[in-house]
């Protein structure tokens, strides 16, 4: 028989969050250590163990748990491995499920972030009920959760995915990754935040966003000082949706899905940046799909999708 | 009991050739008709029921065929229609599985023709094993056909996998889906053809191609200069592979195939055009995937494929 909890674990660069999650998506406690804090992988599930034990007492214990879902930057669906995480503070490949298994005695998966937002979305959030949709989160970088037919793409190699890395010109910004003109260098927060200042520095035109020291502007300041009708803010989110509709389009083009939704902190600007982004897809499609895919901005609460993403993982 | 044969069909502007096929692949009879002498589709299923009436006496009738698999442009693996194809002599959406099920008296299943030379590919030709690959078609056009887990990817509206129409210039070349820099502007055989035009005239260099009319170049008298050792022409191959070598990067982060597999006439160019493209897709890999990903030529007889592919979709 079915067990009726799961545990789901985010770890990111600066926390890691865990919670045990009923099967209805309901978050029955939550807890978060500083992932930093632990250069030691054992020490670290040593932490994690002993809260959740705590937190299980609640529950009857681990015995009432299914399983455990992590989502992890780089974390490898195939293997359970997290494979060389430039954020993390353990090197190489780490052998995350396998530990967190033989730790707690459960059946631990493990996939990247936005693949687990993907799973959360399709079991929890705007994407109930679809079969084809692409999950595109929006940060520090730009992830992606492809779904076809129901499934997470996780191609030949387990980190399939990766759309924040395809090329939107080939001599544009500068990337982290090492290459040029990859999607999150306009459209993850850092991102943003850029294409703001670019925009000031060519222009004389009075913002609102010279308040700020140019290298201190964070895509939430462009984003307040649009709500109030800057234009320079505005601009920027009609460029940071023209690059992304232009995207879209073709990504419409690979798996056709249903719906893009977005997922982070910059889709809080809401149809600053929905409508551009709406606009340039549709402009851009070809004809067979016009009109016929949705952009939508996720249903999940933003403090427990990781949580429930990584949760779902494990039923 | 499953039966011994089904019958492929391959619909093509030109012709539609079909054939009977035997679980092993082999092409027990096959056929052709002109497409475009049938303006009126029931003429057409007619007369290809009538040839294949007569071809399956040999092998006891219809009686012994599992079904019929049909490779058609622009035809949607959902709805068994084909949809708007634009050199086809049927206008707007032909309801042409259910007209084929109901005179044959048989299963019938319809994909564009991109998808069954993949499926092809998975069951009798170089994806044999693969999981993960991606079928790139080089013709009149670019086609891709899709395959994520074993399956290939078909979308939310049966249309899924038209890479041929991914950007990669949004002030290239006109296409004629009526956008600017499609891949298939630059990749298929009439791009490339154009390639070594534009090479032509911007330089003053000789050529073999220069003893050809300029606007009669086709990409196989490239390729016949090219293994003579021009210059222009193997130009023209580094061009392609190129362009075709940076979609692709793009391509594996999307959903990570085990190898490209190229099907059709300028892949007869072998080396010349693959190596240019291994050479780009490897410089423009995001690191994870460096040296992870091959690129094939088909192991499909190109006479065979159409019918082997289509044929393969009936089983």
């Amino acid at each position: 028989m079915k067990k009726k909890y799961v545990i789901g674990i985010d770890i990111g660069g600066t926390n890691t969050i865990f919670g045990i999650v009923d099967a209805d998506g309901n978050i029955i406690s939550n807890n978060s250590i500083e992932t930093a804090k632990y250069a030691d992988i054992n020490l670290y599930i040593d932490k994690i163990h002993s809260l959740l034990k705590e937190m299980t007492k609640a529950i009857g214990g681990f015995d009432n748990i299914e399983g455990i879902g992590i989502g992890a930057p780089n974390g490898n669906y195939y293997t359970g491995n997290i494979e060389f995480a430039p954020n993390l503070p353990w090197k190489g490949v780490v052998e995350l499920a396998k530990l967190i298994q033989a730790k707690f005695g459960l059946k631990t998966v493990v996939t990247n972030d936005a693949n687990a937002a993907a799973i959360g979305e399709m079991i929890y959030g705007a994407a109930k009920g679809m079969r084809n949709f692409i999950e595109i989160t929006l940060g520090t970088g730009v992830g992606s959760g492809i779904v076809v037919d129901g499934k997470v793409v996780y191609g030949h190699d387990g980190f399939a995915g990766e759309l924040g890395h395809i090329c939107v010109d080939r001599n544009g910004r500068i990337c982290g990754c090492g290459r040029k003109g990859c999607l999150e260098t306009y459209t993850s927060g850092p991102g943003i935040a850029k294409t703001a200042r670019e925009l000031l520095q060519n222009s004389e035109r009075d913002s609102l966003l010279r308040r700020i020291k140019a290298e201190d502007i964070t895509s939430k300041d462009v984003y307040e000082a649009a709500i109030q009708g800057d234009e320079i803010a505005k601009e920027t989110f009609e460029y940071t949706g023209k690059i992304l509709g232009e995207a879209f389009s073709d990504f419409v083009a690979f798996t056709t899905p249903e719906a893009f939704i977005l997922f982070g902190g910059p889709t809080k600007a809401g149809d600053l940046l929905l409508n551009p982004i709406v606009e340039h897809l549709e402009a851009n499609l070809l004809k067979i799909w016009k009109g016929k895919v949705k952009v939508l901005r996720s249903e999940l609460k933003e403090a427990d999708a990781a949580i429930l993403g990584a949760a779902a993982l494990a039923w």
